[in-house]
């Protein structure tokens, strides 16, 4: 058969990139760290990549139990390949991510392990960590249960200290007690830090870390008084063991409390923590990070709907010659090209507040004073941003998917999986709902303070002006709003008039913080579409003149009007924006979509994303998207019997019936 | 253990019902078409339930192949069951629908069986219809290719006629002319409806379908010049397989070919099909079913977020006395509420069309003139409204698998189930992006013309009032937002000044539909809100005064506002809002947000679906959320060994290293 002919997709991906005129490799520089660490990173990835088990794709044909299985499989051998000592934390991090999935053994290196280094004392580290880091036991962090997930102070599981015999009795109270969720908990940890509501003589002091073992080290059965079980399939990290956990007067050492901060005293006496700020500036860290990998994630789609839809073609163009390229269509260009700048946005946003977190650690280290006001705005801004880009990063992997029509549908495209294993994060580390109030309370108290002084909040400085009704946008065409300082106004206007309707709803209900949740999500999300921007802009700044430089000029150009058009409630508020230039700025958009579409390729590109890690039959470099179909199609386990399994008992009697 | 005990949520779902005072079943029998047919529609639900194979709801355990299977052995005992006759066509798809999955003989009922009713002459219905009713043969419908979905008439699969055999050879040409997801095809069907490029003799006679056997009806191997095969795992619709097919010079007999309208003669000649209006109105009646199903999906994913909001609490109340029901947060009640009314609109706007389908289909029969405008109205209106829907109950159900945090997460909530099931729906029946376009330029067309006559058209006879610059809206009250008159013209109004702006960009740029793509699918979302809430104001004045009427009239009136500030730039354009307006309307909807919490239980309650359909741990009609969580965990198959699978493969020889 000559069904090889006529593949034009990989010649209009070719001629796609030869369109533009943008040298990835600058890009890459900039979104990698450098061209040293990317090369760095490529490196482990190749060495996943060619291993004989850790290079494994084939998730997507397993059940729960198989993903399980294999997970463990893949972690096992992931820890053989670590422990001969060649790789950093941050290198092993690498390869930990370019397995394309979670395995059971992730929340001991995430969780367990930077728990005791940050909360045990130097006795409890020196016990604890060599074994934990040579995988003789195997953590897991429960802290939330069947009852309470992101509301931590209303965790029901006791440890009630017995003076007696020197030992805290572990025990879960009602049906809502029961841990629930922790990774690795379910089917594989022998020990858990299992956060319980201390009760040192029977009042409570609040909720406290505790080592628990979990299953015996000689047979891996559950200790006496645990009953502890998988929770079943999820809609992601199906290749870990999510834990269902009782305990039933478990008693442990008292020396099994993380006691760096708070203690009780062999005698029962409760030590109070002076400071966690430590322990509270790990979860900023943790956030922040977050922040970058969902801008990644993103960008992973991103990559993949790109490339599909340049090498797409699909309805006839208006004078018959050949049809439309996918990527042609305005409306196609209209939902991708913001998402391309929201992955852009997300890792300069993410690697800014990484910094001012380790500014943060230093300034808390070397005794300065003045690390509160840091700390609390480095929080705050952490937590809107966390929230914010989870749910564009959730939204716009979808959004990818569906503009890959059918074949975005399929698997192999690796668009669901993707989907999957990031469709939580706006649940885990902090519920998008409470984030968001967080950055809210940050914000009002700011408002209310002579100065503003944190980065992030300098803008409020000027709220009388911008507060002023009588303000009015300046721009007078729609190339107006490609000048970063018109639409930079705007959002500090809106960011202002946000915070301010806030405030005034919260004094009218006298601080009622539910009536008032809606308008704290709006202040939120004004002020971290004003901050995206700033650090956008600031990062398209440090370039030099050059074609890369108009590219993500105009990228962020496209994020700001984009961002209007989402909100324009908010810009037209007081007619900061009047009725016309609302549609200077819908023109603006439009006249930015094909010129963005010229080096779109390219921008994705940049984020060097190798084929391996895509793992997107339609995502391919080279735009063989359809002969990677095809070719997938001969892994699926069905193709493998010619007859069909369940032939013989199921079609055989019908199709057969009339004989 | 007594862990059983202070089990709130049960109590908590029920206090929530006795705290409003909406009769469900009056709304029951307004959703479900009466109590007649609402109680036969259980029954039928039952019937599934209490089938030893047909009530299985393990799907989330399985892998593709296991999913086939069993999907294949569902089929064979659905069609054991209704083999027997009694059953109605429509009670025969209540009991499909049942299943609670798709299966592999789902398109030989819906559209191999239907095209050849509707296509094929009365000699061919004679001679296919009964072996496919009964099974002997199983079809599939093999119209989508690699290369191409949605454009139709880019298929590339060739049908050459060879007047010396009276045969027609079917061929697959290229890389991309492969035939590519067609239900039912990749491992199960004997035969095919394949679409085709129709040579009667060389030259192209435009697309055609034909039935070309794929597998021997002796053992079920392909038949020769055809290479089929599954194409692997998707998001949704695992329990069926998708089929990769290719035909190599494959010859089938001339009268395979579906000639009730177009024809081949003997001699070759082609016969041009004179009306083909029933086939076109085929196409419309499974969108608009397809409107109502999504509705309806959307309804069982607000059933189970509803129920779990008001059974689960989460967070202290700041008198520090026990926890918030999450049902009591505002940005819950903003994220929810408006789904159930979209499902309600779903369900309204779906039989009003459906109703119109039926009008068209008579006037048709009876060969009345004035069916072509009907027609035209129609197939737009459900256009639009497809799209539309398909995008908001997608959207939707996923958001209700958020507002419901971890446990949404997990599989055993169904939400993740509901929405990959759903998740194809903007693509497949039309693409929503061209959808959109057919939408607006029958909208175009009808502004053209003097008098618009269609019941969805008729405000644009009163176009140059909408257009004044000078109109404004009469609102002087938040409450002012709660009558209908109110927000119906300022929809009326949107719509009218969406459709202008799109008719000038169209001037502007000569007819280019590319250029306008962004403004056509804001002129057919105005429409198509438009439509919806005139849909849903009839169905609440049809109601008698009383309790449920003010309870629909609530909705109504949130779905109005929220639209408002889902687009507020639309409505403040020429200040037809004022700036103060807006805040109004924002008043307004966070004022009926408590008032519709108190019935926002029984308004799900309404849809009446059994926990068996729901087939959710945290939707459970009684509250018993905790309960059925945890026992669900018992069937999960890593739990059945006490030890994990792969402890002394990759646990134990880490575990015991130091040993």
């Amino acid at each position: 058969m000559s069904v090889e002919l006529k593949d034009l997709a990989p010649l209009l991906l070719k001629k796609e990139r030869a369109s533009g005129d943008v040298d990835p490799a600058v890009l890459t520089n900039m979104l990698r760290g450098g061209k040293t660490a990317n090369d760095r990173r490529k490196q482990l990835v190749k060495v996943i990549e060619q291993h004989p088990v850790l290079s494994d794709r084939d998730m997507v044909y397993r059940n729960h139990s198989e993903r399980y299985l294999f997970g463990l499989k893949k972690a096992f051998h992931y820890v053989k390949m670590v422990q001969d000592g060649s790789y950093t934390a941050e290198e092993q991090a690498t390869l930990l991510n370019a397995l394309g999935e979670q395995v059971p053994f992730d929340l001991h290196r995430e969780m367990f392990i930077p728990t005791i280094e940050s909360q045990g004392t130097d006795e409890q580290r020196a016990k604890w960590l060599p074994l934990a880091s040579s995988y003789r036991i195997i953590g897991a962090y429960a802290q939330t249960e069947l009852g309470h997930g992101s509301n931590v102070q209303g965790i029901e599981t006791t440890a009630t200290y017995d003076k007696s015999t020197q030992e805290f009795v572990i025990h879960s109270p009602t049906l809502t007690s029961r841990k629930w969720w922790p990774g690795g908990l379910g089917k594989t940890a022998t020990h858990a830090i299992v956060i319980a509501r201390l009760l040192p003589d029977g009042k409570d002091a609040g909720v406290q870390s505790f080592i628990v073992q979990i299953r015996s080290l000689d047979d891996h059965k559950p200790m006496p008084g645990i009953k502890v079980r998988d929770i079943g399939p999820k809609i992601g990290f199906n290749a870990v063991d999510n834990g269902d956990c009782s305990f039933h007067n478990v008693r442990i050492p008292r020396e099994n409390m993380m006691m760096r901060y708070a203690k009780v005293l062999p005698d029962g006496t409760f030590v109070k923590p002076k400071s966690d700020k430590l322990v509270y500036l790990t979860m900023v860290r943790v956030r922040a990070v977050l922040i970058k990998k969902l801008g990644e994630r993103l960008a992973m789609a991103t990559t993949i709907a790109t490339r599909f839809s340049a090498a797409r073609i699909q309805g006839r163009k208006s004078d018959g010659k050949g049809e439309f390229q996918v990527l042609g269509y305005q409306n196609q260009q209209y939902a991708l090209f913001p998402l391309i700048a929201i992955s852009y946005a997300s890792q300069f946003a993410g690697s800014v507040v990484l910094k001012m977190h380790d500014a943060a650690l230093e300034s808390i280290k070397s005794g300065d004073a003045g690390f509160g006001a840091m700390l609390a705005e480095l929080h705050a801004v952490t937590s809107g941003l966390k929230a914010w880009v989870a749910d564009k990063a959730i939204e716009g992997v979808e959004t990818c998917r569906r503009l890959c029509g059918g074949h975005g549908f399929s698997q192999s495209s690796n668009l669901g999986h993707l989907f999957a294993e990031i469709a939580g994060a706006n649940t885990f580390e902090g519920t998008s709902d409470v984030l968001v109030q967080q950055h809210a309370h940050y914000l009002l108290k700011t408002l209310a303070s002579q100065l503003c002084s944190g980065a992030s909040t300098q803008f409020l400085n000027d709220k009388k002006k911008f507060a002023n009704v009588a303000l009015r946008c300046k721009a007078q065409s729609s190339e107006d709003f490609g000048n970063f300082n018109v639409f930079l106004e705007a959002f500090r206007v809106r960011a202002t008039r946000s915070l301010l309707s806030l405030a005034g709803i919260m004094k009218a209900t006298k601080n009622d913080s539910n009536a008032c949740m809606i308008l704290m999500t709006k202040a939120s999300t004004a002020h971290t579409e004003m901050i995206l921007l700033e650090h956008f802009v600031r990062a398209v700044e440090k370039l030099h003149i050059g074609p890369e430089k108009q590219a993500l000029s105009d990228l962020a150009s496209l994020l700001g009007v984009w961002l209007i058009t989402k909100s324009l409630g908010d810009f037209r508020q007081h007619d900061y924006l009047s009725s016309s230039q609302v549609n200077l700025v819908l023109k603006q958009l439009m006249r930015l979509l094909p010129i963005i579409r010229r080096n779109c390729v390219l921008l994705t590109d940049a984020w060097d994303f190798t084929d391996f890690e895509l793992n997107s039959t339609i995502g391919q470099y080279d735009g063989g998207i359809y002969r990677a179909l095809v070719k997938r199609v001969e892994d699926e386990p069905l193709n493998q019997h010619e007859v069909t399994i369940g032939y013989e008992e199921y079609l055989k009697p019908l199709i057969r019936s009339g004989l």
